[in-house]
């Protein structure tokens, strides 16, 4: 019996992330607590009007109010739902999205799969910036594309000068996330409109138009900063998002992509993303959890609970001399793996990439004190590590000594 | 802008079903009062119990009782859902399937582009006997195999001589499905056995034994047989199936993969499994179904109905003068297009194959007494057509007058 070969290559080489999953769970067997912030399961609870929907549409189905109402569906989704989407995605970006432009998703990994198969050819180049989400790699790979990996500016935006020489007559995308993952960066609005109109200006010269496609599941999750939209900066963009953190949904897979007014042939985009999301099995996004989101548009989880996290999260770091990234959104800090050489000895390497730190050694440091984060390489960024807090804020603060001892055993030890 | 070339030249070519639907809905419009006999969209309601823990759940949650519920879980699914369904599967197949052996999937369409994903390489090749569910073609193909058409029986039972030629080092699995759509025919355990036997003759001879591949969410609508048991049968089989017909459920997307406990190198199949789930954005069936099937494991829609529904059809039929198959299971009914050459004429043509009577414009025939079926080519069974009976038995029974009429027009209409 064999399995695929790509997939075995691809279980060899296993998720980090999964990896320190079990792990934690090991060690979480043998001391009781460990401060585990590795996985990024939110864990706020939905908001109360989710609960309130749902017992009222349990209510109806029992009293046989809603006959049919786990049947099929168009592909697309239901048209109210869709409707309803439609005006909320509008006042997010910006400009009037059609229902039409919005096609129901299995969560946003769910609907970027869609969107990959609908795109791409064999051979096509999606194009992204360093560091991401690694699964984007199998995102695109499972549709015959190549993910091709776009260094960011030292600070994390998008290098608009790198984004240039890696575009060619192969790139059909560029896929980006704001807030970030794993950086907790909102790209600004300059940004976008730089990546727009290097995309314009490639689409002119070449007459291939490169489609933008947005990952937005955090864009609800922003702490004082509105997420500059993408459907309105840039024509053939598509924006593609779920309910998987702003309402604590992410075991239901529900989401939905949302196509720009403004994009070209967008009939044909439009039913080439619903047949994907035929063929590729998902049918339709699944049926109750879409009456269930329709009817929440204004609502999301206690994003200042998260906030209040990330500030103790910040000062705990403080006090331990690890430096990090200011997250703008999201529920990650994405910190440098402090130097291990003496000060004045090789007086500023810290602050050069050639020397960054071990980020798996420091990763393995840091459990001895029984802290766990995913190792930068996981997201294509050696020196750095990524703790994300969807955890307690108590568990937060209380991990303040462990922080302290992890980082002075680190600095105590010799460079590997 | 460009969509993929595949899915360009898929959509072209586009679903006849999908077309019979929006031309139904046209004709409604139209007309008021339409046969639609088009879509197997189950119309029975969820059985009562489904309705009774949807809404104990739905208290739970509203109560704080269950927090998490709807969070990440593994991608393979809950633990205590694999356990309930893995002993579900261990009475119908015969064998122990033990819980790690259940893959909880997004309905059976999910479930079967989790195999094909795990399974396939570049250029691999599956068998399939026609006529078949023609969505079984893109599943294949989405992950690089080649579907291949084996011509079954002339009562539409599986021809195993002619899946011993169709045999080759390329064949990485066979798919079955039985209750078959469209035929609503029950493999007997005969042919299961017998392909089984052929299966491992030609691993023992090619040392690479084919998965055969089960799709089975008609496996619960089944009148008075019992559907012959896979997964006791062939040590490399493989189970999909879903609760979209059993409980209705069609719009929630769940389902499961159930491998056989004798198959080989199954810890590494099972790992491609959860693996496939995750990167193809499925990530994990929806959760509040999986804790809602996982209590419903005794239970089905009333099979009974549909029972009556194709008794009543059969009936309808046999006033018409048109033959059909007798179903044993599924929604559907498969009838041969009336011969129009007059008898003695051309004496015993009607039952030549080469003579198949054309089914799409028998179709256009039926359209013209406002019945809809589906052409038999849309299963590569030209000269057949399908009719869907999951609607009301009184409608069945009402479409007597249309159904004489139109055959007694298609009678005297001369040969096309």
């Amino acid at each position: 019996m064999a399995i695929a070969l790509s997939v075995k290559q691809a279980l060899s080489s296993s998720s980090m992330i999964r990896k320190m999953f079990e792990e934690g769970a090991e060690l979480k067997k043998k001391y009781g607590k460990v401060f585990d912030f590795s996985i990024g399961n939110p864990d706020l609870q939905p908001p109360p009007a989710f609960h309130r929907v749902f017992e009222e549409l349990a209510a109806d189905d029992a009293r046989g109010k809603s006959p049919g109402s786990h049947g099929y569906m168009p592909n697309a989704g239901y048209g109210d739902v869709r409707e309803a989407l439609a005006k909320k995605a509008s006042a997010e970006q910006g400009c009037r999205v059609p229902p039409s432009h919005i096609v129901m998703a299995a969560g946003a990994a769910g609907g970027l799969n869609v969107v990959c198969k609908s795109i791409l050819n064999r051979g096509d180049e999606v194009l992204v910036s360093t560091p991401y989400f690694m699964e984007y790699k199998s995102y695109v790979s499972n549709h015959g594309g190549v993910l091709v990996e776009v260094p960011a500016l030292r600070n994390f935006n998008l290098d608009i000068g790198a984004f240039e020489k890696a575009l060619s007559g192969k790139t059909a995308a560029v896929i980006i996330n704001s807030p970030h993952n794993p950086t907790g960066i909102v790209y600004p609005q300059s940004d976008i409109a730089a990546l727009a109109e290097l995309l314009r200006k490639h689409g002119e010269k070449t007459g291939r138009y490169p489609y933008l496609v947005a990952d937005e599941p955090y864009r609800e999750i922003a702490y004082g900063v509105t997420v500059p939209p993408v459907l309105c900066a840039y024509e053939n963009s598509i924006v593609v998002t779920s309910y998987s953190k702003s309402l604590s949904l992410p075991g239901e897979r529900i989401g939905y992509i949302a196509l720009s007014p403004g994009a070209g042939d967008a009939e044909e985009l439009l039913a080439a993303l619903i047949y994907a999301t035929r063929v590729l099995g998902f049918v339709n996004a699944p049926a109750l959890m879409q009456r269930i989101v329709a009817r929440l548009t204004g609502e999301k989880v206690a994003v200042d609970v998260y906030k209040k996290r990330r500030d103790t999260f910040m000062k705990v770091l403080d006090a331990a001399g690890i430096e990090y990234i200011e997250p703008q959104g999201a529920f990650y800090l994405f910190c440098k793996v402090p130097a291990q050489t003496q000060p004045g000895a090789d007086g500023g390497a810290a602050d050069d990439d050639s020397a960054a730190g071990d980020d798996k050694a420091f990763s393995e440091c840091l459990k001895k004190r029984l802290i766990l984060g995913v190792p930068g390489s996981g997201f294509r960024a050696p020196g750095w590590i990524r703790f994300a807090y969807c955890v307690d804020e108590n568990h937060i603060a209380s991990s303040a000594g462990a922080f302290k001892e992890a980082a002075a055993d680190w600095r105590a030890a010799s460079p590997v």
